[in-house]
C-alpha cells in the first residue's frame, strides 16, 4: 500500500449528510463520543480508510483474525427530519507530519464526493482546574458557531492549536467549500474521558436535534472516576516523597557547607 | 535505488506454493525457524528483496566481499505432496513507518505472481511466565486457523498487535485474495530464542505434513539457555543493588527528617 | 495536501521587487522583525503558502475561527522610490529536512514569478557575550553584501551554518538567478529578541532608504528585557544551588575516602 | 529542490577512470583522505551534487559568500599512465534512510555516465586497542581486494557493517557492473584522524601507482594526537572521579546497612 485508501462497501444514498469525526485523541473523547453514538443509534458501516501512515501492526480480532489499523466511515439515516449522519472513527491518526496532512485530506476528499457540506470534529481540549467539563467550540462558518454556543459550548480563546485530524479537518476544509466546527471535551487527558465525551454529546444532541439517551455512558464514567482517583492517589504520594527527598538533602547542605 | 525491488535469480514453476515468512523480529523466532527449514530441507534461493527502507549500511560476506541488507526467498520441491514450499527470510525489516507497508506490499504482489494463495508468517509473542512456551496462531480464514490448532497451537486473545512484517502480511493479504497464518513462538524476547522458533516448526510440521528432525535446534537451544542464565544472574545482582540503596537513602531520610 | 501550495489571493504589478523572509526562528528576530515593518508600512496581504511539512495543527483565530499553520506573502508600494516590497513570513518552519528543501524552492519558484532579483532574509545570531548586538551579513552577491556592510552590519566569520529557510534561501537562489543576502541579528536566542530584530531593521533602513520609525518596537524591547532579567535570575539562582551540591558532594567523599 | 541533482561545471574526458569517495564519517578519514589527494595532485573540480536529504543548512565561505551542503567531484589527468582519477567528497551524507540509498544511487549513476568501471570508497573502522592502525579491506571484486591486501590492507572480519555512503557504493554497484573496493582506516574515531587517513592512502598509493608525498599530513597528525591526548586526559580523570564517588556510595552503604 502507497497510498491512503478507502474501501466502500456499499454506497448509500445520503440526503444532506453531515460527517461526525471521531478519532482517537487526547482523553479518547472523540472515539468514545463517534462510538457511542454509532451503537446507540444503529449506524451502518459502508466504508474503511486504510493508510501506510497508520502504525505498522494489525489488530487481532475476537474471533482470532487479524486486521490492518484502519479508520471506518458508519452512516445513519435520519428519520425525523433530512439530515442523514455520516461517522468517522479508527483505531488510529497517522504517525508522521506528511501522513496527518494526507490522511486529512483524503478524508475530506471523500467527504466531498458523498455530498457533505458540514463536518463536525470531536477531540479533548486540555483542563487544568477541577470544575465541571466545559465543550469549548471552533469553526470555519459563524452560523455553525452559533449553533455550538447555543448548545451550551463555549468559545474557545484565541491562540490555541488543535492538533491532528480534528484539527486539520477543520483548516483544510475551506479548500473544499465545506464548513467545519470542532468540539472540544475539557479533558485531563491521560485516560479515557466518557465524561467529557458526555458533554461533547449533549452540545452535539441540541445541535443535530438528536435524541439518545446518554445514560449508557454514566457506567463508563464511573468507573473511569474510579481509576482517575487511584492515579491520583498515586501520583500524590509520588510526589510528596520526592519532596521529601528534596528538602532532606537541602538540610544536609545546610549543615555541611 | 529509489523503490523496493525484487531480483529474480530464477523463475522455478511451483506448484501449489505456501510462502512462509521468518524475518528479523522479537527473539529472532521467524528467522531462526525459517533458516532452520531452509538449510534442513535444502531449500533453493531464487530471489532478493532490496529495499531503500532497509538499514543503509552493507554487510561483509566470509569471502571479504559485501552486500546490500536484503531478504531473499527460497523455494522447495515437496516430493511427498503437491504442495511446494516458498520462503522468505532476510537481514532486517523495513525501518520507517512508510517503509513497512511498502516493503510488505511488495512481497505481497511477488507472491502473487508466484500464485501462492495461502501465506504463513512466523513472530515472538512476549510471554511474562516462565511455562513451557506455548504457539499463538490467528488467521484471515478459520480453516487455516483450525489446522494451526489442531497442530497445538492456541488461539491469540483479541486485542493484541502484531507488529511488523509478520502482521502487515496478514492485514495486507485480504486485499489480493491470499490467505494468510501467523504463528507466533511466546518468548522473553530480548535474545535469540531457538526454543520458541521449535515450538513453532512443530505447529508447522504437523501443518504442513513436514518431516524435518528438529534435533539440529537443542545445541541452539542449551546454547542460548546458558546465555539466559547468566543474563539473568546479572540482572537480579543489578536489581538487590538497587533495591539496597533505596532502601538505604529511605531510611536515612526516616533519621533526619 | 500532498503538496507545497501557494495561494494568490490578489496578482500585483510589482516595480522592481526585493523579497524580505522572517519566519520564525532564533530569537523570533527574523518574524518580530518582518511584521513591524508589515504592520508600520500598511503591507498588503496578498498570497498564502501551505504545505504539509508545516506541522499539524490548526491555530484558533480572534473569531473563533481556525486557520492551518501557513505562511503569508504581503507587497508594498514604494512611492518614494521604484522598488516595491514583498515580506514573507509565517507560524513556522517546515519540520522535516526534504520538507525545509521544498519550501524554500516553492518559496524561490513563487519569487521568481513575481519577478523579484533580490531577495534579504532575516534571522538569529548565537551571540555568547553581553555586549551590544551586532547584525552579521551574507551574501550571495558582493555588490549586495557591500552594501549591507555600509549599514553597518558586520561580515560573517567563515565557516558558520546558517540553518533553516533564511539559509536555504540564499542556498537556492544561485539556481534561479537570483541574489540574496541574510542578515542575522545577534541574540541570546532562548526568548522573542525585539532588539536584535531593531538592529537588523536599522540596517534594513538604511539600505533600502526606507523610513521607518522605530520607536514602536522600544515597548516590546523593554518588555522582553525584564522577562530575560527575570528568566537570568532564576538560572543563577539554580546554577548556584547545583555547584553548592557538586563541592558539598566532593567534601564528603574527601571525608570518607 | 525535490530530487538530488548533479550540477555539471565541466565535462572533461577521462581515460579508464577510478572514483575516489571520501564523505565526511568516522573519524573523518574519508574525508581527509580525499581532500588530501585532491589538494597534493591538483585535482579539478568539475560537478556538484546537492540534494533534499543534506542537512538544511548553508555554509558561509571565506569570502562572506554562502553556499548549500553538497557533495564535489573533482578529476585529475594522471600523467604518468592511463587512469584518470575521479574523487568525490563534501561536507556531509544524506540524513534520512532512504536518502542514503537515493544519493549513492545517483552517484552510481554519474559515475557509470562518465565510464567508470572501479569505485574505491574510503571510511573509518572502530579500532578498540592501542597497536597502529590497519587498514581493513572489503571488495564486491576478488582481484581488486587481492591487489589491497599486496598494498598491506587487511580483509575485514565477517558479519561487519559499514555505513552511509562508502558501504552503499559497494553494495548498489553491482547493480551497474562497476567494481568497487572499500578501504577503512583504523580509528577511535571521536576526533579527526589524519593518521588512519595516512594509512589508507599508503594503500592507495601502491594500487593506484601514485607517488604523492604524504609528509604534508603530519603535522596534522602531529596536532590531532596533541587533542587527543589532552582529552584522553580529562575522560581519565572524569572516570577516575566517578569511581571512587561509587565506592563511597558502596561503602556508605555498608555501614548503614
Amino acid at each position: 500500500m502507497k497510498e491512503t485508501y478507502i474501501k466502500e462497501i456499499e454506497k448509500p444514498e445520503l440526503r444532506n449528510p453531515v460527517l461526525i469525526e471521531g478519532l482517537p485523541g487526547m482523553g479518547m473523547v472523540g472515539r468514545i463520543a463517534a462510538r457511542f453514538l454509532i451503537k446507540e443509534l444503529g449506524a451502518r458501516r459502508f466504508a474503511e480508510l486504510y493508510s501506510p501512515h497508520f502504525p505498522y501492526y494489525v489488530l487481532v480480532n475476537k474471533k482470532g483474525s487479524v486486521r490492518l489499523v484502519r479508520a471506518e466511515f458508519f452512516f445513519w439515516r435520519n428519520s425525523a427530519i433530512e439530515r442523514d449522519l455520516v461517522f468517522l472513527t479508527g483505531d488510529s491518526q497517522a504517525q508522521t507530519i506528511e501522513g496527518q496532512y494526507d490522511v486529512a485530506d483524503k478524508i475530506l476528499e471523500f467527504a466531498a464526493k458523498l455530498g457533505i457540506k458540514v463536518i463536525i470534529t470531536i477531540g479533548g481540549y486540555r483542563k487544568e482546574a477541577d470544575d465541571p467539563p466545559k465543550v469549548v467550540a471552533v469553526s470555519t462558518n459563524q452560523a455553525l458557531l452559533e449553533n455550538a454556543l447555543q448548545g451550551n459550548a463555549v468559545a474557545s480563546p484565541a491562540g490555541n492549536p488543535i492538533v491532528g485530524t480534528a484539527g486539520l479537518l477543520l483548516g483544510l476544509s475551506k479548500f473544499r467549500k465545506i464548513d467545519a466546527l470542532c468540539l472540544l471535551g475539557e479533558t485531563h487527558g491521560y485516560l479515557q474521558d466518557p465524561d467529557a465525551a458526555k458533554g461533547v454529546l449533549q452540545v452535539l444532541q441540541t445541535m443535530l436535534k438528536l435524541q439518545v439517551d446518554l445514560k449508557g455512558l454514566d457506567v463508563q464514567i464511573e468507573k473511569s472516576k474510579e481509576i482517575a482517583g487511584r492515579m491520583r492517589e498515586i501520583e500524590e504520594r509520588r510526589e510528596r516523597y520526592a519532596q521529601k527527598m528534596r528538602k532532606t538533602e537541602e538540610k544536609r547542605m545546610t549543615y555541611i557547607s
